[in-house]
């Protein structure tokens, strides 16, 4: 498999071409699919007034949604210009200070220290080819006692598929590195990261445990089509989507 | 399902039966099958002339191994019999003072508060009919920023069944609640839990999580065997035990 930059390279030239198709998907207050949204689950609490950054802002609509909650100074930060340049449009009447960033996760283009009340990413941080690292950027960007929370896919649901009406369990869950993609057209490299990875690295990079979700929500027209990635049949034996809440120690 | 009294009861008389098929099984320094030990974790810390207590210390091994490592208080609680005995001859000529309760997890026997330095418990957890009560009971226990390590099967791991050579997915995660147990011969109750409620539960109830572990380690003489209820092909897909390290705050 391709070093880091090669990775970076090609996730971000897959975005490019994906960027349409991804326009205004599944944006706060959804976490994910089959999973409890924000309005439910108020995890970011109370947003007015507030300092926020989207890590992975992609088209906007989650810092949107973050404006309509009272935010007064929204920072989005993503890999792709085709999405920056989107999210420019999505937020142009927003009243409160907007700053876009064009840049890997994994590294810092301009973004204040101790300065953001709440960060949160959506379904983005698997993206990242280094994880301690892109935690170490977040935890610094916060204010001390600061928010974050992000949702991803679970790591367990790509490892299962589905064969001749059942369920199989036929990749590994326990190893862990960069991967190709299946549910990508463009060629991807994700990485597979257990979800004790995720948290121990939040705590190695000194957060706070605060929630930790996987919750299944099925909604009553969910698709019972197993050949979509995210399908009820699945959902009922596990979850789709999780969502962790740390504060900065 | 029966109520909580009437599966206390029913547990209580498997293990009365149980206790010699598990006499020594996987004590401390073992946290479980296909896991890293305590001699390479280091969860517990220094056990020198500290006040310990297990939870579900069955036949008194991991008392037994505390006490090698200079512990100098050593408590045990467990619903069997049979097993306090057991403990009991076990502990005789152990240099530290041993207290053994006969109790179920869920109720206070006469423990003192704010007293131990470090609780723990292997494989005895997933038993409680009440988690939130027992780490409420646990936490009352522990002195402030005592330690509490606990250990038990992997949630996804009695998930997965194996058929014809495949590991099939057909029992949701995302229920919770109390089961009839496959791997035991007598009749038995224990409760399916997700990892995220056992990561919650003990956030509320005023633990910090420090570290939770799903690591698998295969030894070289790891069984092939699919009729056993954990064996290698198995452990290589899917951790078979996981390990919780949390704090009182």
């Amino acid at each position: 498999m391709q070093n880091t930059k090669e990775i970076l390279t090609l996730n971000k030239s897959s975005w490019e071409k994906a960027a349409e198709r991804f326009f205004g998907r599944n944006p706060l207050p959804d976490y994910g699919p089959f999973s409890p949204s924000e309005e439910k689950l108020k995890l970011l609490g109370d947003i007015n007034g507030k300092t926020v950054l989207d890590i992975g802002c992609g088209s906007g609509h989650s810092l949107l949604y973050m404006a309509e909650q009272g935010a007064n100074e929204l920072w989005g930060l993503d890999l792709t210009t085709k999405q920056i340049e989107t999210a420019r449009e999505v937020l142009k009447d927003v009243k409160g200070k907007v700053t876009l960033k064009e840049s890997p996760m994994e590294e810092n283009p301009g973004i204040p220290f101790n300065h953001f009340d709440i960060a949160y990413s959506i379904y983005a941080l698997g993206w990242t080819t280094d994880l301690k690292e892109t935690l170490s950027h977040i935890h610094s960007y916060l204010k001390p006692g600061g928010v974050f929370v992000f949702s991803w896919e679970h790591p367990l649901h790509d490892r299962i598929s589905y064969e001749d009406s059942s369920f199989l369990f036929n990749k590994s869950y326990n190893v862990e590195g960069p991967e190709y993609n299946e549910a990508w057209h463009q060629d991807v490299v994700i990485f597979h990261r257990k979800l004790t990875t995720y948290i121990n690295t939040l705590i190695e990079t000194g957060f706070k445990i605060e929630k930790v979700m996987d919750d299944v929500v099925i909604p009553a027209d969910a698709t019972t089509d197993p050949a979509r990635w995210y399908f009820r049949q699945k959902a009922e034996l596990m979850p789709a989507t999780f969502i962790i809440k740390a504060t900065k120690m």
